[in-house]
């Protein structure tokens, strides 16, 4: 029998696919969205020991922990947004739409240069130009450095007295990403997909409102998409499955041909 | 350029492999594994809704949660057992390693008729003189019927005043998958990986003290295993990042060609 899966196996048995993990560490420094007042905001991720190889588990050490779904590394699931309140919580999501293709755009040199730069339908179709078109079923991973800064929660939410500047998508993209291209969704390095400032634009936060509204999904706070190609990885978006969830926080993997 | 990630990701698109999703849903509902005293418990699966399309978030709804590290279909690190003390926590797990294949063994009639039913070296060599030797980095997953006892907590425990009772694997059996075979890990359908009565061993805990004491992993809470072949699945365990976490609530998904 060689079928795709056999093949994979002996690839990556060979070192000729690597599985390349672009999720960051979660723990009590993992960075935060702070929303102003009067919105609620998330917990910060923390560990509560239950035992530790002493009296409370002699042999054994384990923790419980508490979280934001959107902490970290993470999914947004439609019903995240209300554009997406009829559609499925994280739990309700096809298995077969957490594996997927994943192209990579890079703009980090642009956001290196302008923290508010913005991803234009002209960026795209210029990719798509040298690349192909936008994978059917897959990933638009949007890379734009901010990842450098995840260890720094100031640093990575860049907040000033005018708000928070982060790179994002602007508003025409975002609905045109939502609604002419068959994309299962996009995937970001900074808190969340939408730029920092998309609070302020309209329709506010556009990622949100036009991608989960069009029932497609979000990734956000992913590491190490310099080790991807533009083309040609597969990625694996793994959230817990948590019932009702409105996402979750996510171990997201590539297998990335050598 | 025809490369084994190009060929799954069009067999995917072509139906020619399947996700299948082996992975609990994790909710209040999940059933928690429960120690006598005077050993710390860990606290069940808790949402707590942040906002709902409401004042707190108008155009959101987002949850907290608190879970155990071993809550639901999770893995085990090695560091979540004394004898692993110094290995890895599941942060620190190669990510190479969360992707490997899978094969399985089906006992689901021998645990029908026997609760404590063990599973004994003889009987997966007899699994490897049907189907080929353990998968050299892949999983051992051991099928026993108990997902179909998932929603009833009562019923997934199975305690008397005896103590639980619920299929597992022998002493012998857990020292020399541990020690002879070259597999990631063992996957269990039940709370853990060792069987109800494992308190009473010796030593007690042998899937425990043995796996995890030789840096494999163990997987449990898993679902429709009757949905995976004897061998030629790939199965993607994919826990959060928990910086010092002992193990996590895990997605775990498996390829499977159809």
């Amino acid at each position: 029998m060689t079928d795709a899966v056999k093949a994979l196996v002996a690839a990556l048995a060979a070192g000729e696919v690597e599985v390349v993990d672009l999720t960051q560490p979660l723990s009590e420094d993992t960075p935060i969205l702070r929303l102003p007042e009067p919105f609620a905001n998330t917990p910060r991720f923390r560990l509560r020991e239950l035992s530790h190889y002493d009296e409370r588990g002699p042999a054994w050490y384990w923790n419980a922990f508490e979280s934001g779904e959107h902490t970290g590394t993470h999914l947004d699931a439609p019903i995240h947004w209300v554009t997406g309140r009829q559609l499925d919580d994280v739990s309700q999501i096809p298995p077969a739409r957490l594996v997927g293709p994943a192209v990579v755009i890079d703009h980090s040199g642009q956001a290196a240069g302008d923290p508010d730069h913005l991803l234009r339908i002209q960026d795209v179709e210029a990719f798509e130009a040298e690349h192909g078109p936008l994978p059917d079923g897959g990933w638009l991973l949007y890379r734009t450095g901010w990842d450098a800064r995840a260890d720094d929660e100031a640093a990575f939410l860049n907040a000033t007295d005018t708000g928070p500047h982060t790179p994002g998508i602007d508003v025409a993209c975002a609905r045109w990403l939502a609604d002419e291209r068959p994309i299962l969704g996009i995937g970001v390095e900074t808190v969340g997909t939408d730029a920092g400032a998309a609070h302020s634009f309209d329709p506010p936060f556009p990622c949100h409102t036009f991608l989960l509204g069009a029932g497609k999904y979000g990734l956000t706070q992913l590491a190490n998409l310099d080790r991807l190609p533009p083309s040609g990885a597969l990625l694996i978006a793994a959230p817990l499955r948590i019932v009702r969830g409105s996402g979750s926080p996510t171990r997201v993997l590539a297998l990335v041909p050598r």
